[in-house]
């Protein structure tokens, strides 16, 4: 059963970032297709360094558009490094800055079974076998 | 119709490595289950940078092990950046140095369609919707 207080409506993406332009492609479309799947609630992307928008840019664009539970979704390979270190860094100030909005940060995003899973699967059917 | 010329028989999987020795955990999870999935085949792990091991040395690895098709696997989130620059760099000297050996650069696993999906799928379903 769904219940409100496990449905967020506003949800923020956050990835590392880098300086050759053609890194945050994937990025840009993996927002664009969940913004679609998850209306009405707002996605908004935002990345650790080097390209915009900021993580505390793309939490107010979600705060803006009324969200009060949002997400932050971690898209990272790993839970280590940047996801255990910077990531709740940026949490922080934003709890202090919304006190009306939940925030709730989710694992690395390639940690998640199904996706370990796919990242398998993919090198075995590349590897042809 | 499975063809010796679209399987491999040695598979390189390349990551970026961070100073965080919990980041390579789930590298190294991934290294295990393909492992078993395409035996025979060797497969061995690889960091650009920060943690072993180097890339030159899991080469030396599956061709010690018989490998004479290897497929070098980028586990990055996008083909931007490291993927486009860097891995070249590292395959082309390898291309030199074993000159029997050859070698097949596959695109960032993050960029492959099921993937791609899978990760979406993931923030679908931690989003509650």
């Amino acid at each position: 059963m769904r219940t409100m207080s496990t449905t967020f409506d506003g949800v923020v993406l956050i990835a590392h970032g880098a300086r050759d332009e053609r890194w945050m492609v994937p990025f840009h479309r993996m927002r664009a297709e969940l913004e679609k799947k998850l209306a009405p609630a707002r996605v908004a992307l935002s990345f650790l360094d080097f390209a915009p928008p900021k993580f505390a840019d793309a939490v107010a664009e979600v705060c803006a558009a009324g969200a009060r539970r949002v997400l932050v979704a971690p898209v990272f390979l790993s839970g280590g490094g940047h996801v255990a270190k910077d990531v709740p860094e940026l949490v922080a100030p934003e709890r202090a800055r919304y006190p009306h909005v939940t925030f709730t940060v989710a694992g690395a995003i390639g940690e998640e079974p199904e996706v370990a899973s796919a990242m398998a699967a993919a090198v075995v059917r590349l590897a042809g076998c």
